[in-house]
Order: structure tokens, then C-alpha cells, then sequence
């Protein structure tokens, strides 16, 4: 009982949660124009600039919702009738497509199978062949784990279409993100998943080419995710000054507040993507030495934040409802190729590698009990030998 | 300097939060799939039901954002080329008009003058003459703290239009809510109002013939705000299986969870409107007492949660600005026909007599400081002896 | 039911603490050789000795326990056969003969009627007619309210007898304390009154000539208050070092260091005890307006921490326990001569003109319900003018 | 620096403290007339007889301070001229004797070397020889981790002499503890060992033929630490009733309230004491699977809650300092016998099998690291193998 109740929350966001991000929404006085909030909401933008790598000329937004809102803000840049390609490696890029299939723009698709990406040339072929508005790539495929090779994609149609968007909703904070050295024009993210704040809000940055499009009053958006609606809000917070559209998740901003000083200001963007990087390869580590197999089919496709695990002989629902009872909490398997086949282990955000040895010794000795063939305590010991090196 | 930090958060929402329900979303370790989350979810939507007054014929629902993306969400009830009809006293009300004028429906309106509401008569006469699919009230207009004789106007309109929609996210938890009696199709609420929860949701019910539109797949939504997709996502999380579509505000939720177990089971719905009440009368016997003027017209249209006050001499701004030296925070006057005028005390939520005592008290040292002609002294002693009674 | 869920604790300690340093204390993990406690030791044993304006000459602890603990703690100062003079005013005055009387010690005693202070000539005598090693007295004698002339009274005795010890339990924070000026030998304090943090430490501070008796293996001391077994923990800590004699309430040391910081190096030592000197002006101005009389006889007695009211036909029980459904928990008279005839206000720590509005405010309204003759609504507004002055 | 921040406890007291505990000390407006508060002691005191297995014949209290205090109230019991036996196995048994020879009793003495306990039928001998008021047992020594045989070196001495005490302090909660069929009179726990809460807090429980001595006047005891001073606030406040003798540790007696609810109602005491032989196995499995040695010297004393490491080349103080890199905090060997050469392992509270986990597998790193001569990836997978069974 006591063990689940310090439940290790290995997940794909909300995330384990710092104790000093959660206090810092343990506010029972502060509205929308209090000054506390003006100033937590200021200093979110600038950081969010240097998160995402971006620099002046990249306009920062913070809006309700997350990762799905954040996406279909971007129909803010688009027209009727404008072509938009999806590039897609599972259910979230999917997303892409069903977003769009809402509104009045044409919409072509690139998939790839379950644990694999589509190639960049495969992209730029598409683009080449015919004119695009707007591309969307996935770095992380959140469904799989997957990890697209994002500069290399960036680059391969950045001079044949307007608008690049990468949805970095599994990376920015976990992996190296350059929106401004790549070039990209929408980068965007949650606040639940490797930024470690619970969930509420959506982050985008925009280049200066995006802005550009909302300077236009005409667009396929909606009223409340239509960033011109929350522009002049971005504009009067950064400047110091309370603002109101509609009211945003203030507790949210002032935990993600609190997350950014401590990712950009204290541990340093660079130390957090390797601490993420020694985390998943520990656990890559664990479950390969234990005999299992990663649904990311080679390693140029692991990333940072999300590991796929095929269980053969039980069923992944079994592992994930029983493991809750070792304290440990992962993710089901959600792409539906895919289905009963795989579990999910987010690990993100504030993750440790004491994190990874819990949660390897975990599966360890709950396949073990549910009867697949694993090499009991090989698992935590690659672990072990792993981070010792 | 200490006043300040203990400052009372006299605002239309957030609003003062109690420590318990605060401390209810100070949880490390709760995912989207974690059974404290379930359970959290699935107590929140039996309860939502109670809070409007409504019963189980009506489906309720709880969507990121909050006012405006509930608002924004009824475009899932309709199709293009319906008629809506919007009946606004204020900037909310307003917001109606900008959120259909995105959509391809056509759009009408029935205005009030600041202070005033449009009269159920004039709506009734409107919708004899022309056929509207749906109509919009807002229950209580929270730019002037006008309150709408919503019973009546909802009877007035009834049997001549497919669907009442009521905005009562001024009006949820505070005043008189009867859903199911009045028939209304869609009452909706946010969280950070009268429920006294952080921002972060938007809460509706939907009557059955309003989910019967839900039915069919077409409707001019979007996605994110699309209530068929968060369908599925309540019906099985009121079942108490976890179940995925966006990734909802956790915190939020489990916050809400609490806050309605108080609001419904300890406090009681009725006990709380009474308390309301009777907090907001006692400022405006403040208010008056030291003789200044309310933004509404007449006391029928005095609401349970927002009172605007009306300023002469000084200037309004400086008023808030001020106010906040003396432990209090008030709300901007936002109407545009009031510019500078007015300032708004938010009364809703947990309020209490004392932070009546507290509110008049400030005003009136404050007022008295900037030159304002008031009775120093008298104001708080009507509420005092308002409180006496 | 709120109202009382958000009650202000207007009582002599622990009064309402604010969030800040609640929070300080809002850790899991921190054990008593961690280096954040280690820190918080430090930074603790420094500021202790600004806040009772000691120097470098004076060495400080931090004992577990409190007032009652630290005054204890003095036999360590003591030789058996030593003369004690304990200067009393009431029952913590008192406090000292029974702590001495267990203990091979000659004890004297002066004493007041309650309301009313032994005047410093009347000490001054006593001194010179015997030799006493060290006298006692209460700075502020929490039974009644009734302020010491401190100042004058150490200046009395100080050239005839080696130890002058001031009890500040009720002082320290709110009132004037100048321990090294004034050549106080033993000043004490305890952590749950005026500091504003939770119960669990005493605090002292002692002059070189105090310490030099703690050179002397012998004394009349137990061991748990020796304070020459806390000396070495004491030094160690101030040099940043961990170090153990007995654990220490070390979330309550987290949570003082809190304090110290803000009432230190935030709000500064003087605004500090102006802050208090209004308020308690403020209430007093309240009780006096409804045409109550005040323990304390003389204004030169009042102090700035504690006010004693004297109710004439109600019971004082019946105000207690009826004024914490108004939200306003107060302190029962505990002077032995006064039974049933008085209450007490505590008005210290982070206490603001708005509690004392409250404060007054519910008074009135409850005094009134229950029958005493009160002028209604004049005790508020009284209290009002004082504040708008 | 993230693991360092969510560094695991692993100490002697205070422990990681689980969230639910710490949170209902999170009360900014209790005071110790406070109705919550009387509830609150009223329950502990209850649960506390539960928590030794004591029954009504008992008297349960609870004091400031901890450990130390406790043992010092026991002098409460003992008149000028008595004679008390300590039986001492390391540093806390030793502290008995440092008491007592501050009072006027006679002290006599049988100890262990470090490792090692007394043998019951050593001191059989010793109290049929002479004859003895009180002696004390120590049921784990906390500087060894070493336990004694308790209940059977009870039944050796209690037909000889009139008062049997047992030092649980780091037993209670975690051992088999039976005060009333082992016929103990005196049994003391403090709050931060394997109860889980912060220190501040002395818990007793005293049998008919103890207290029987509390109603002689006459004792050896101070003031603060006599028991019949805190006998008439224990009366009341078993009895719903608020009472007053000295301001106890209010929100620390909130959250023991709340951590004997856990420890009797929800979790069991039976499943409480499994839960630390487990975590205390998997403990010693990994220590003796990677190569090393530990200081008690044979498994009967063996404890549940302290287990001390020996180390053979590399210095204890190193380790300590470097594994606080690792996110684990362990606690320093302080038996002057084996100075420098052993460190602590604190096992108790809400210890968990995954607290196990990364707690052997950070030594072994930190071990390997330094120079140590073990066998790297064996400790970790034996408690591995030890907790799949």
C-alpha cells in the first residue's frame, strides 16, 4: 500500500512532478492581473524562447489546452484551400490529419510503419513533386517512441514549402531542439511532458515568416485557438502588463514558471537533454539485457523521453495493472497495429537515473511473476553496469 | 508588505482558493491513467450533474480551457447555415457573437446598455418572428455584474427554438441554477468562477435533444473543441475506466473533485447560494452606505457574484492599484461604454462575510485617500450592521 | 461552515502562519545532516542574534521545546544555593517560581495585581537589600496582555546582581528588544508567537557573562536542558558543519530560517513592530469604541502583541466558542483572579489592519448576539478612523 | 543536481516522510485550543496505545522534544537514592547512564561491545544480585543498528524489579512491540524514526504500576520533563477537551494524527513490521551480495529499521558525502569504536522495496567508484532475487 501510494510515475505526461514546481502553483491568491502572475508569465516567454533555441525574432505563445490545442492553433497561418502534407509516424501525426480534415485545406500524407520513421528523402520528394503550404513533422512519436532525424527532415524541404511545423510535444526540454538554426517556423510542446509541469497548457514559438501570416485577419481558425486572438496578451505580458482574452491556467503558468528557471537557470538545457539521454539508455539497457525487445526499430529511431517494450508470451495490459502494485506506473501501447502487444515507458521530465533502476527492476520481477521468458536480474544489472560506467 | 502577501483576491476569477482544495492538486505522481485520476473524474461528472440541477438525461462534460472553450464548443451542436440568436448585456455576451462569426452560421443579436438586461419579453418577440436553431443567454454578464431574470427568459424562448444555451459561468455555484426544470440544452460554467477552483475547464451539460446533435458527424466544429471526441473520454471515465483523447488538466480535475465534494456534499448547494448572497448584499449595503453607485440598474439585476461600483472623482485604476497596498485585489472595469468609470468586486467562491468586512473597509480607506466623496466610516458600518441583522 | 474552514487565529501562539513559511517546511526528504538543514541551522543561529539586537558577544540556540523549555534551560546558569529574584506579573511570570522551586535554588518573588506591572523602583529596592545571582522578568506577561517598562526595569537592577534574564515569549518580533544596549544577559523567545512559525523551539540568545558560567561543569541543570550539550551543536552549525546532540524539530528550524528571512532582511525589524503597534492601536481603538474596557491598566502597560478584554454580562467561554462560527478563533483569560471575566486577542506575527477590521468587527456582532451592552457598529468604525488616520 | 533534489532519505530519523503526512501539518490556522487540534491529539493518544499494543491500563503521552526527552521524563518516576540498572549495547544506551548521573539516583551498568547485545541472562544474574527501582533496555540500538532480544530479556528481569523501560525509538512501528503482554511500564518511541514524522515529539506509554508513582509528589524530575505536569493536558485531550501546560508541537501532532491513522487503520501494524523485514533483507541481501560486511554480528540482532555497513578500505565519510550525488542520503556511523569505519543505513518509516533497490544499487556505484573492493551488479542483483521470491 505504502509503495503505491510513492508511486514512480514512469509515464508519457502528466509526469512525476518536482516538489518545488508543484509548490510553486500553491497560490491562493493570484489572479489574472496580479502582479506575481504578470511577472511568472513575463519571464515563461523569455525562457521559452531559449527552450525551444529560438531568439527575438521568434515569437513566443503560451495558450490553454496542450499539445492538440497547440497544434490546431497553427490553422491561425493557414487559408482556404491551402495545401497542407502530414508527415507521420503513428497516432500522433495522425492527429495532424484529423485535424485538418476539419477545416477547408487539402491535406496529403507520408506515414511510416510502427517503429520506423519516414525517410527525409522520402519527404523531399514529396515536396519537390508538388507545392505545400505547410509540412508537419513529429520528432518523438509519442505512440511509439520513435524519433524522427529532425534537422535532416527540416532541411530536406525547408526550401520547397512556406511553412515547416514540428511538433516537439515529446522533445523539447528531452532532446536537442534548434528552432532557429533549422529554421523551422511553428515548434510546439505541452507543459505536462519533458518540461515535468502538470498539464493545461500548450507552447509554441513562431518564426518571423509565421508571424507574418497573422498580420493577415483572414484564416481557417476558430475564435479561442486562434493566435491572434492570444497575440496581444504574449505581447502585453512580455512587456510587463496584465492582459486579458480569455483566462488562462494561471496556476499552470506559475508552475511552468518555476520548471524553466530550473531547466534553463539552474540544471542547464544541456545537462537535462544528456541526464534524459543516460536515463533512456540505462533503461534500453535493463530491457534488452532482461532478453526483451524495443519497438523502435533501430537506434538512430530511440529517443529521449519514450521506449517501446514487445512483450511476447503475457499481455501488456497485465504488466501495466500489475506493476502499479510495485509502485510503478507506465504507459499502455497505443498504436493500432500495436495492439495488447507493447507497453510505454515515458521517461521525462525530471527523471533520474535511480528512477531507471526502479522501473527496470520492476518490469524485471513483474514478467517474471506473469510468466514471460525473461533473464531475472540480468535486466537491472546491464542497468547497473550501464550507469556505473 | 505582509498585507500584501495575504491579499484578498476580490476578483471575477481566479478567485481565492481554499487551502483544501489547493491542496487537493499537490500530487506528484497522477498520470491520465492513474486510478486517484479515474476516481477524481468519474466522482466530477456524477457531481457536475447536481451542481446545474440537472439529472442523468443530461450528459455533462469537462473540456480544457475554460468559459470561452466551452462556449466555443457548442459549434459541435451546429451545422452550417443554422440561425443563432445572441442575447448579450455585456462583453460576454459579445463574445458569442465574435465565436459565431468565425462559423458559417448566421448571427443575431439582442443588446442591453451596460447596467442593464435585455427583457425576456423583447427575446420572445424576436424569436416569434424568426426561426433561430439555437439561442444564448449569459446568466450573469460578468463585465457589469448584470444579472438576466434567466427563468423567465429561458421560458420566454422555450417552445420556439431548438436549443437554449446559458452561459453561467458568473452564476454556477452562486445563484439559483435549475437546468433540468428550466430545460435549458446547454448550461455551462468554467472553474476558476463560483466553483472556486484554478482556470483550466470548461464545464457544460447538455440536454438529450442537444446530444442528439452530437449524434450526427457532421457540425461546423473544429477538433479540439469538438465535443464528440471528449464523448467517449466521459462516458468512460464516469464508468471509471481510463480513457484518452487529449490530455485533460490533471490537477485541475482532481482539484475540482474536491471542490465540488464541498460544494454539494458539506456545504450544500442551497447553503452556499445563501452565503452568496448574503456576502454580496452586505457589500453593496457597504457600497451604499458610503455612498457610491452600482453598475446595475436595478435590484433585480444585482447578481451574487460581481458588483461594478461606480467611481466619480478618481480615477479607477489608481483605485486598484492602490487597493492592493491594502491587502486587497479588485477587478478592472472592462466594459468599453464605462472606460475608467467603474472598478468590479468579484464575490464568489469562498467568500465570506469577513472578506466583506475586509473588502468595504479597504474601499473606503482607499476612496477616502484619493479624494473621492465618500462616508468614511459609514460604509462599513452598514455592512456591519447589514451583517448583524 | 466557510467561514469557519477559513478562520483567522487571533490567539497567543500559534497564531496564523503565513504560507510562506508553512511551505519551508514542506520537505520530504531533509534529515538532520542534510546540507539544506545545515543552512537553515546557520542562517537561523545568525539572524537570531539581530532579532533580539544582540552582537558577536552573544552566542544563540535553538532548543526543542519552547517558552517554557528555554526559561528551564537558564538552570544552567545556576549553582545550588544561588538566589533567584523572579519579578512577576501574572501566570508566565509565575512560571519561573515553579520552575526554580524544583530545583535546590532560593527563590523570592514580586509580584503585581493582574492589569498592572512591578515597577522598576520596587525591583531596584529589592536588589540592593539582598544579593541575588539572577533575576527574572516578563517582557510582555501573555495572561494579560500587561507590557513590563523592560527598558527602565533591566536598568535597575542591572549593577547589583550578575544574570538579568528577560522572558520575550510575547516581545520578540513585535516589540522593542534591545538585549545587547540593555546588558540582558538571558533574552528567550519562543518560535510560535511573535516569529510567526509553528511550535516546537525555544530561541535564546545569552551575553558573554552568561556563557562563562556554562564553562563551570556544575551547574543545578538535567541534561536534555543543559544547554552545555547543545553549545557544541550550536557552534558547529554556525560553522556550517552538521552535528548532533539530540535530533532537532528540523522542519520547524526550515520554517524559522523562512521567518527570519522575511522578518529580517523583507520586512525589516522595525516596520516589523510598527506593523504590530498599529494593529494592536487598531483594536484597541475597537474595543474601547464599543465601550469595553482593557485588561492592561495604564496605557504605558498595553502591549503590542496581546490585548485582554473584560466582558461584564456575558460569559466568557460563551464569546469563544461563539465567535469561531463568525471565523475568528480567539484565547481564553487564563489569570486565575479574572475566571470567566475576560478573553484574550492575540494580535502578532503576520497579523495585518484588515485582521484587526475582522477582528473587531465579529467581536462586536458576537458580544452583541450574546447580550453585552455594546454601542454596535461604533467599535468598527472607530477602529476604522484609527486605520485611515 | 534533479536527483539531488529528489534525493531519497535512507536515515536514522528524521526519514523520507510521505507526502500525506507532511501535507496535514500544512495548516496555517490551528491553534492549540483549535477544535481540529483536540481531535487530533485525542485520536493520537488513542492509536498511540494501539501503536504499542498497550490496552487501557495504559497511559499514553506525547511530549515536546524526542528521544531524549522521553527518556528523561522518566526521571518522573524515580525518588532521590534509587538505583537503576542500564543495560546499553552502544551510544543511545549509554545516553541512560549520562542522564541519570545528573540526578540523585544510583546507576549501575552492563554493556556490549559494538555488534553485540547483552544477553538476557546477564542481567537475570545482575538483578537477582541486587536490587533495582528501574532498569532500561534498549530495543535497537540506533548507533549499531544492533536488537536486542526484548522480549526475552524482559521476562529475565521483571519479577526482580519494580519498573522495566524500553527505549523503542528506533523499534516502535517497525519491531514487534507488545507493552502490555510483556509487561513493560515505560515504552518510548519519537516521531521521526518509524512512525515517519518530523521530530518534535516524545511518545510514552506507561503502565498502572508507573503511573502509580506519578501520584507521589515527590520525583527526581525537573519541570518541562515532569509527566505529572503533562498528565491533566492528556487527560483533557483524550477526553475532547482543549487544556494547557506548556504550547506542544501543534502541527506535529497533526501529522503523527495523520500517520497513525495510516500506520493502524489503513496500512496494519502486522503489514507494517513485514514491510521493514522485507525492505530490511533485500537490504542486507545486496550488502552481502556485493561483498561486505555488517556490524551487527549475527542475524538475531539483526534489525528491521538500522542496518551499519563496514567498510574496508575506502573512509565511511567519503562515501557519505559522495553518494549524496547519487540521490540517496545515508547516515554516518557514530559508534565510537568503529570511527570512520562503518556508516548507517536508516530502513524505516514508508521505506519500500524500491527504496532497496536504489539504495544498493547507488552504494555499489559509489563503492565501485571509490575503490572499494566489491562485486559491482551483484549486490543489486541479490536484493533483486531476494524481493522476486
Amino acid at each position: 500500500m505504502i509503495q503505491k501510494e510513492k508511486k514512480l510515475l514512469m509515464h508519457v505526461g502528466p509526469v512525476n512532478i518536482l516538489d518545488r514546481v508543484l509548490y510553486a502553483g500553491l497560490k491562493n491568491n493570484v489572479g489574472f492581473t496580479s502582479q506575481e502572475f504578470v511577472e511568472a508569465f513575463q519571464f515563461s516567454l523569455k525562457k521559452t524562447r531559449e527552450l525551444f533555441q529560438a531568439d527575438n525574432t521568434y515569437q513566443p505563445f503560451l495558450i490553454p489546452g496542450g499539445g492538440t490545442s497547440a497544434m490546431e492553433s497553427v490553422t491561425s497561418l493557414l487559408k482556404e484551400g491551402e495545401k497542407v502534407l502530414v508527415v507521420t509516424n503513428g497516432v500522433f501525426g495522425d492527429r495532424w490529419i484529423n485535424i485538418f480534415r476539419k477545416y477547408p485545406v487539402k491535406v496529403n500524407v507520408l506515414s511510416a510503419e510502427p517503429g520506423y520513421y519516414v525517410e527525409p528523402e522520402t519527404v523531399e520528394k514529396e515536396v519537390k513533386k508538388d507545392k505545400y503550404t505547410l509540412v508537419t513533422f513529429t520528432h518523438v512519436e509519442t505512440s511509439t517512441g520513435v524519433r524522427q532525424p529532425i534537422k535532416d527532415s527540416v532541411k530536406a524541404v525547408r526550401d520547397y514549402v512556406d511553412l515547416v511545423v514540428v511538433d516537439g510535444v515529446s522533445s523539447v526540454g528531452a532532446e536537442e531542439v534548434k528552432a532557429k538554426d533549422w529554421r523551422v517556423d511553428v515548434y510546439l510542446t505541452a507543459s505536462q511532458k519533458a518540461l515535468g509541469v502538470p498539464p493545461g497548457l500548450g507552447i509554441l514559438v513562431l518564426s518571423e515568416r509565421a508571424m507574418e501570416r497573422l498580420k493577415d485577419e483572414k484564416s481557417i481558425a476558430g475564435y479561442y485557438l486562434d493566435l491572434r486572438n492570444w497575440l496581444p496578451v504574449m505581447n502585453s505580458m512580455e512587456n510587463g502588463k496584465a492582459s486579458y482574452f480569455s483566462t488562462p491556467p494561471v496556476h499552470t503558468i506559475l508552475m511552468l514558471s518555476e520548471a524553466l528557471k530550473i531547466i534553463i537557470d539552474e540544471e542547464g538545457l544541456e545537462s537535462r537533454i544528456k541526464r534524459h539521454e543516460k536515463v533512456a539508455s540505462a533503461i534500453r539497457a535493463g530491457i534488452e539485457g532482461m532478453g526483451l525487445e524495443i519497438v523502435a526499430k533501430k537506434p538512430e529511431a530511440y529517443s529521449n523521453t519514450v521506449t517501446g517494450v514487445v512483450v511476447k508470451k503475457v499481455n501488456a495490459g497485465n504488466v501495466l495493472s500489475e506493476i502499479v502494485s510495485e509502485g510503478v506506473e507506465l504507459a499502455p501501447g497505443v498504436h493500432p497495429k500495436l495492439q495488447g502487444k507493447y507497453f510505454r515507458i515515458g521517461h521525462m521530465g525530471w527523471v533520474t537515473e535511480n528512477d531507471a533502476i526502479v522501473t527496470i527492476a520492476s518490469i524485471e520481477r513483474v514478467l517474471n511473476k506473469l510468466g514471460e521468458e525473461i533473464r531475472l536480474g540480468e535486466g537491472i544489472k546491464a542497468t547497473q553496469l550501464y550507469l556505473a560506467k
